[in-house]
């Protein structure tokens, strides 16, 4: 049986934290698409279309790996591509009830039995978020080794 | 003794896990108040007077229960309608730490011994929260089960 | 409506974060009873009869209290002594969260609609445990104000 | 590729909440190992036998579920057993840390890069642990629902 | 060796828990540095001018503390001033996630090896934040006790 | 002004966590004591002696720090050896609230005005705690690494 799995995330830019993810769930499945998730209500610092483009830096490599974007609610856009699972990462005990809450209301959603799976960060990346990275790097502070080092190549060039 | 109890929310709109708090407060005191919280300076998803209507809906069947909305410090409101005990729901420990704050604030706001009582929701509407309700409709995901029917009728009527 | 409710705990021994407890549970109700939690596989370091000596040391003079003990199931004595909700004190996430496992538990339990209530601990008295003032106690260390007074007296009086 | 998880526990006894588990693990891979661990230390309420026959009891039905005890360290059984991952469950803040520790440690341990795979529980189970049951049952409370019911009638048969 | 220290905060307006960790803070070391963090996308309530002149009002009597004001990286503001370390408040579990994440993050920036020292907030002031305390302020609630008299003065005066 | 600070722990035995924040507390006082703390209720898994020798075989080497151990109140020790702080390492929110429990606890113990600072545990330490490296060692893991070499060599030969 074929597994197909899909792992969603802003990727506003992508970090290490999150490459380290997409390298795990790529062997747990037979082929995964990574989703960036775009909210129309809530413009990122970097375009989706360059969020695909530092996505694709890094994992182009991969031979099971895709990328993609999407809008509205994950539970339709995870049934339209017909994955048996959804990834998620955890690193702390804030993304773990925001996650729990989501998880539940997708379960809900799905219906189909789409199942939520979470993998635990690299305790080495616990402390980095796209967030913290992107404000850092707007003050200048360095961000060598939270995110990798094409794309970090990339958010200087298009600074 | 007559004994009047408080609950208040945002009802932004009205959950399953708040009618479910709702009736289980009713049978906690002699009166019990259903406050709409009216934050002048953050716009609900439904105006005041939708929310009041959504309130009136599902719990007009309760003898002991009635609905209002306020706006200022829930502490001087409170005061002014007399009551003992003011009810919260508490989901999760990021509910619970905001709730300890608030509680804690409110308590030496009202001096007069207004008490914070907490009851735990439902863990089958754990998950279930107006904002993420909202978000969900907006996007065309299917609520059923989540808020009451009436309310999901009454929702689909003003889209 | 005459209104009951139960608190209970281990009280081994009673501290002021307790006997505020008490004190404010006493004005939600017509009647509160403070009940000894005695459990055969775990020994207290106060006989229960201590305990509820020092209960009565400092509830007394509370019109509407009394104190019990009870060994079993709490669904059961609850049932038993006909109170209309158990109350119970929070001080912290990690209370937080053993408190919401058995009120989930109990609700399924009582079956009859008997509620939890969760009231803050006042912050003042939000690191005192029965537990860390007796191994405080029993090395010699000064827990004057985290016990109430002739509590204290009684602990050295029985050393 | 045929995929190989490992769901370990006590069971001691299972619930609801672990069958629930088991059923949407299943669907996740190829075969699925129910691991029973046995902890010579700590003596659990019922023996590996039981704890066995218990499981045998409701995922008989199971295609691709085999049950199984052992001792010693997880990572050398999963390595044993050639799993790709580690299922666990996940209810609440509590277990969440407890889970993260054990999951970067046990990366550190099997080193080949077995995966945990983390899966929330289902709300409605998310105050049920073999503990919490176990002490019910004992005090003769009513646990249906709570455990498959061919495994209640074996705790009664047993008891 | 003259020890330096850096505690920085909004202080948007300086609190009564603020104070009582700049007290016991300036004892930590020979010189104790009050930075008010500015940041230029996040306007607070009161101007860094208002915020500084807040704080002199109570602090200007210990000998060993400065106040300052900054933009940018704390780790940079932390390296210019020759610090040996930033000193921070803790409060709750809410708070010490996102100050842990801001510590692994600023360990790495800071590489010159400027450590994080946390202080546990007094129980008493638990509960009071400057977001809070001018929530409570602005609906004419009493915050007095929460701020210090000279500072409530103060933010009566220029209302 | 000379600075002495106290660690305390059980160090049974020392971790790379413990190692990592000895090394950045003898960084922020004129002299360190790490203090071995004996608990005449719990026997650990090593004795006091070999926990010391475990201390000394990997920071004889800094001068400013000094090993000793000590039974009874902590507040009553550090009173005693006339410190100024007592440093303690956070990894997760469990860690915090406990401590955040004793920190309150001893600040009333104290009085004399010893603070309770605490830092922040190497995110790559996060999962790493004494009773956990035991564990694994007992089971014939491997927990190089974790511990300091001579640490584990001397574990081995113990054994």
């Amino acid at each position: 049986m074929k597994r197909k799995m899909l792992y969603v995330g802003s990727f506003d830019p992508i970090t290490n934290g999150h490459l380290d993810l997409i390298n795990r769930s790529a062997k747990l499945c037979d082929r995964l698409i990574v989703g960036v998730a775009e909210n129309p209500a809530k413009k990122g610092r970097y375009s989706v279309e360059d969020r695909l483009h530092m996505l694709d830096l890094v994992i182009s490599h991969l031979d099971n790996v895709e990328t993609d974007s999407f809008t509205g609610l994950l539970a339709d856009y995870a049934k339209r591509r017909g994955v048996e699972a959804v990834v998620r990462g955890l690193r702390a005990t804030m993304d773990f009830e925001y996650e729990l809450q989501m998880a539940h209301m997708n379960a809900r959603l799905y219906r189909s039995g789409i199942e939520t799976l979470f993998l635990m960060t690299d305790p080495a990346y616990s402390f980095v978020s796209s967030g913290l990275v992107s404000e850092v790097f707007l003050f200048g502070g360095n961000v060598e080794g939270l995110v990798p080092d094409p794309v970090l190549a990339y958010m200087k060039k298009i600074r």
